[in-house]
């Protein structure tokens, strides 16, 4: 096991106070912290190593490059991608998803071809769907999860007609930490004929994740929620879906000639990187991605597993406490609502004053919220620098949110 | 005057060596250096206040949210802006440049309407016009530059026709270093009702710049070149065109309503900006911007002037050096070739030993690399902390080259 109260040394920010209470910080379902070796990195990037990437012979130049570069074969690794070519570098899922939208899914699809989804997708894999819907025609068919949150991958692959070209989902609902069988309804899309891109912003943080595996068409992941930089991220894209795919942004370095009259593209993955990258941050996801993978994703998921059942057991025993999705295997993240008048933006507030960082409102995912039947949510969310003793006060601070609210 | 000593001190690469001599960086070009302040900001961000921004209700997001946010007015101050809704923060003039071609334009062009550039465009203001080109049949029109580099505004607007529907050009040549007249192109431009994208990648840098008054309607700017971070920046968009635009990147935070069936934008300028953004590296932008507002961009001007005279004259006295343009008012950028058979990439590598970085090859301007009849030049920029000592030093180094190419 895990020695936690190491872990948590590595986190400068976990040591600081919050309205004169030892932070507790359970929002890392929207951010997660970062250790200090992702902060020494970023400033020894800096102050000794800077320079533009790609385009230059110089010292600073080829340093620059050649730790920026590097970082692709550890998202590679860290995904089980067979080569790092299949990574495109970018600023995480919501740009990974539109590359997708724009660059493979916008030049195929014809009035009335379909997307399925999952009712409990994020934002980011529903808006870049919705474009495409008001500008050409797609149909969005969603995909209903059973009452405990679990979703049925029988169910998404009832929902493949004829017209779908695309399933686009969550590996891990970011409300409701249900895991969905990726692998599954990859086998059976593949059969027939169907991509799927699967969003792993929240999966990738809490579990092995073999792309090859699973046989997906496409996986994204933000740098951002795995202790990595802000503007951090990849993509995962098979090969065969790579060369199918036009460019998204145009500028330079995805370019091998550019003329008045004409261009030529650079190869994949490189033809999906426009511009001066996100130099620096992709160098501090590096250093992320090997925090995590010294540390051991299979740790990780125990010890995480371990505060999901301590995190259970604990709100099962308010019976004022409503938690939303109790699905088996599913991360520690829990969405709840109080009985009575507490709404979840005054429950997070009276958590803040006691240093407890909870997230309150729609969580991004709009039709599953509607699907619920509740406006909004407080969302606890852990990470691997959670401790029990964390979950006893976030439920110590609940029972005061009951008293004020009930 | 500037205490240029003072300001190197802020840079803390500056103190570095390079191959056993002190770096010589002139490379700002491609990225500047950061100063100790914004390496510091993006260590405090993390360190102390880092959350996700716009969806908390806890101490540490609202921290991270009023940090970020006020970055927005620190553009729309630094780029002249009336105000800061017309600002669109993103990571660099790539992705603002992206976000018009994409939510401006491709809704917009006829097949046969024009797009005006000047042949000294960056790739990244060329790119994104092909791509209109390929797809929906955009027209690009080029207008061709002086012997000395110089662009005549006059050759620009003769060049608008009846199907022009935008002009795109830069404020200041990455290669040439030649300063565009945007303000009498933007007065005609306006009179026709044409729009005009300036890419400011250059231009921000150096000199003052005020959007209102050079009445342009979209000005791109990148946080790397602005002494901020990789992966920061923003654009300046029009409220008139901004309200015409729709949506780049569709995800989180730019939306206002998801539902299975439909989908409510958010107000601009957030309707331009999707998903967790590049919080900490924006957060960064605004500590480099201060830092600039307080040397002050004239201050900053009249520097670089006096190394571009000094630079000038000693390169003149150099007659195998052929630099390429020499407009009055150029910025302090030198793009040269060397008689014989010294190629650029040589020329950088022999520099390199002596601790200098330049830039070799097209500098991501292909059609002007054509133009001038030249496969590649070697590159010297210059920024705010160089001296006339490193000036030296680079004459120095090309002595040493035509010695060992002539």
């Amino acid at each position: 096991m895990l020695d936690i109260a190491r872990v948590r040394a590595d986190f400068p920010i976990l040591s600081r106070q919050v309205n004169g209470k030892p932070l507790v910080y359970l929002d890392s379902g929207a951010s997660a912290q970062k250790p200090q070796v992702v902060i020494d990195t970023i400033t020894r990037a800096y102050s000794e190593d800077y320079s533009n990437v790609h385009r230059g012979l110089h010292t600073l130049s080829s340093i620059s490059t050649e730790n920026y570069e590097a970082v692709r074969g550890k998202i590679a690794s860290f995904l089980g991608a067979a080569s790092e070519d299949s990574i495109v570098m970018n600023s995480g899922t919501t740009e990974g998803i539109n590359t997708v939208a724009y660059g493979w899914a916008m030049p195929r699809f014809e009035p009335g071809d379909e997307i399925v989804l999952s009712i409990m997708e994020h934002h980011a894999n529903i808006v870049p769907w919705h474009f495409l819907r008001e500008r050409q025609g797609a149909v969005l068919k969603w995909v209903d999860i059973a009452a405990d949150g679990s979703l049925d991958p029988q169910a998404v692959i009832d929902a493949i007609g004829p017209k779908t070209k695309l399933i686009a989902i969550t590996h891990m609902s970011n409300v409701l930490g249900t895991v969905v069988d990726v692998k599954t309804i990859c086998q059976a899309a593949r059969e027939r004929g169907v991509a799927v891109l699967i969003d792993g912003s929240q999966a990738a943080v809490h579990m092995t994740v073999d792309v090859e595996d699973i046989g997906c068409d496409f996986y994204a992941v933000t740098g951002h929620k795995l202790y990595g930089p802000s503007g951090s991220g990849g993509i995962y894209i098979r090969p065969e879906r790579m060369a199918e795919m036009r460019p998204f942004m145009g500028g330079g370095d995805m370019i091998r000639e550019v003329r008045r009259d004409g261009i030529d593209y650079n190869s994949p993955p490189m033809k999906f990187e426009a511009g001066t990258p996100g130099i620096v941050q992709q160098i501090g996801l590096g250093a992320a991605l090997d925090w995590m993978t010294a540390l051991g994703m299979d740790n990780i998921a125990a010890h995480e597993a371990d505060l999901r059942d301590y995190a259970s057991q604990s709100l099962a025993g308010l019976n004022w406490v409503s938690v939303q999705g109790t699905a088996p295997g599913k991360g520690a993240m829990f969405s709840f609502t109080l009985e009575g008048n507490g709404h979840p933006h005054d429950i997070s507030t009276v958590l803040d004053k006691r240093g407890i960082a909870v997230r309150a409102g729609q969580h991004c995912a709009g039709p599953l919220m509607d699907h619920l039947g509740v406006a909004a949510t407080t969302r606890a969310s852990f990470a691997v620098y959670n401790t029990r003793d964390e979950v006893d006060a976030l439920v110590d601070a609940l029972h005061l949110c009951h008293e004020l609210f009930a």
